[in-house]
């Protein structure tokens, strides 16, 4: 069993980045999907089919690592095992958010089958945690879009195991997933990637 | 007669669209207009060339089915019928929006006269009432602009007649018209459709 | 001598219209002027220099037709005359709005010298006082930009008797100018300005 | 010794530039640093690290000219010393900006080593400080980034000693740096800046 009170708060911090993340355009029409971990066993995750920017706990509910729902007889995300996959193989993730920005789902859609998107020489590289300067190369796989969920996060299970320092991922035509070790720092992932993401774009329009 | 609180109630379901739109950009300048059903012969609609961002139940009148003002002075605006040719072919639509976006315009001047726009490979064509996948084609007619609306309407009709399936057109130089069973659900299709739009103009810029 | 209640209504006006277009960011960083007939022979106008989103009538003067200052000793803006030159050509004209957006400065610095911006095929022409049909031409001409204002407006004041039914002016780098009966129908006109330089650069931007 | 109270109130301009700068997303994922004189030898500077639109005084320290920590024990940006060595040069300087926009942010990498930004011929050069038309040359250095922030530092100070009126330059892949007299003033400058960036790209966009 989950404490209760670990859950209001996460319950809380999904909520008001749903308002956050709706305001910017970032999570449209019902899309998109939040998650924040309880304890080992437990993540508290969006519902199904929900209104982004007018979330309240009740839209909240819990799952277990496997996806199954807890204490609830609501539906989560189907995409709800992308996101426990992550606090699987990262014990210190402590939120997943996936969100469906017109810049992530175009320039998904751009990159061709089976490669990455790689931001290089970028400051912001830096807002991402662990990375202190801006000579690396930050890479994003792109995964092509399903309706077969299971299968994916076995595609995400194995690219993560093997490469823990890429903190995100984008589907084609879909979106961007991201993690952290807390809400605040996932919010900042998203920031930061959808800024990389409108500077990519930016610089093909003036250099097409 | 129609039942005064069924009017109250989708008098403020169509200030409140308003409110949204008008923030969002999509009706700039008085353009647009929103109707919500009443009953099987009546629906709310907004009266001619009001302000979107400001509207008050006072903006909102009662028209027949047939674009007949009841029980009101006002002036509905001059694109009514094509309001209610939809209420007439689609018993089930409890809410018409017409929206002005520079995207919407934008994209049905570039096509071709008689054509479509076709979108396929995006999740968010899941946003659409009874749409499962991203694999499927959502086709969008442009019809030609015009001053003359019942001509226009009849277009409309043996179009849709036709193609239940196809939730809103372009009128070229114009804009949308999407329709859903309620008010939430025709404004997550004013989103799902302002999103495609920017991923298919976007698109352009980078790939021109 | 003017009625200081119609200033103090005219200010409040003005104060209102610098909030609405400074969040646009059609008047940034101090642009931008913006004036409200009192009376046959007064205005009241921006005082030079004041941040547009944060007005109050302590930054709204009254002016002669001449542009000379009424009862005050603060400095109207260096292009007062641009303003009462409408007001005296003009008996309708109780509004004149200047702003100074990114497309207007884009779109004019792209025209050639001595050319108009014309617009054609767009159902928001309608938006603009007395346009019936989106099916005839909307023409904008393009000023060079000076700082001497006085032969300015003395072209401005040729150019508008032979053609009354130009609701507008560009000046090259500099911004619009557009005025109208009311302050609600000048802020109409400048929405829908706006509404049709986005939709013209945004179809450049796709087919360059 | 500085003086609190000039602390406090210089504390409280750097909030709320904050607020405004990170709701235009010039300030996104915590990065940019801002800063404002007390005296001739302190300065009131951002903690590293913060997230800028959710800044309290808590989150603003003082340090001397050398970039040293006074009466406190936070860690003040890692780019201090470009903060500083523009109160060093210019004694009536009162406020430092570095922003961190998209615009900014490729604008410098798309300019060559060693270039500079020249705008002319925009009305809005005009809000800079000192400049009275818009037919001068205003004129932006671009340094390379790097995380030398000391040896940058004297970078900027021999560039400027000898151009004292040019307001600002870029760091590739990295931001804005603008100052002014006031905080007010140099606000003004950096939406002036960004304005001629969008106006920049915008006509790139529409003639790559």
């Amino acid at each position: 069993m989950f404490d209760v009170t670990r859950y209001a708060t996460a319950a809380q911090s999904i909520v008001d980045a749903g308002r956050f993340l709706y305001d910017r355009g970032w999570s449209p029409a019902t899309s998109s999907n939040y998650s924040a971990r309880l304890d080992h066993d437990h993540v508290a995750i969006t519902v199904s089919g929900r209104h982004k920017g007018q979330l309240t706990a009740g839209d909240v509910m819990v799952v277990d690592l496997n996806g199954q729902a807890v204490q609830s007889d609501c539906k989560s995300s189907a995409e709800t095992l992308l996101h426990t996959v992550l606090y699987q193989i990262f014990p210190n993730v402590g939120a997943v958010l996936h969100t469906h920005s017109v810049k992530a789902t175009v320039l998904s859609r751009l990159a061709s089958p089976g490669s990455a998107l790689d931001f290089e020489g970028y400051e912001l590289q830096k807002a991402f945690s662990g990375v202190e300067t801006h000579e690396g190369i930050l890479s994003i796989p792109v995964f092509d879009n399903t309706q077969d969920i299971p299968a994916l996060a076995e595609q995400t299970r194995e690219w993560f195991q093997a490469r823990p320092d890429q903190p995100g991922y984008l589907i084609r035509g879909h979106g961007l997933y991201t993690w952290g070790k807390t809400m605040a720092d996932c919010l900042r992932h998203v920031e930061a990637f959808e800024f990389l993401f409108e500077c990519e774009l930016e610089t093909m329009r003036v250099r097409p």
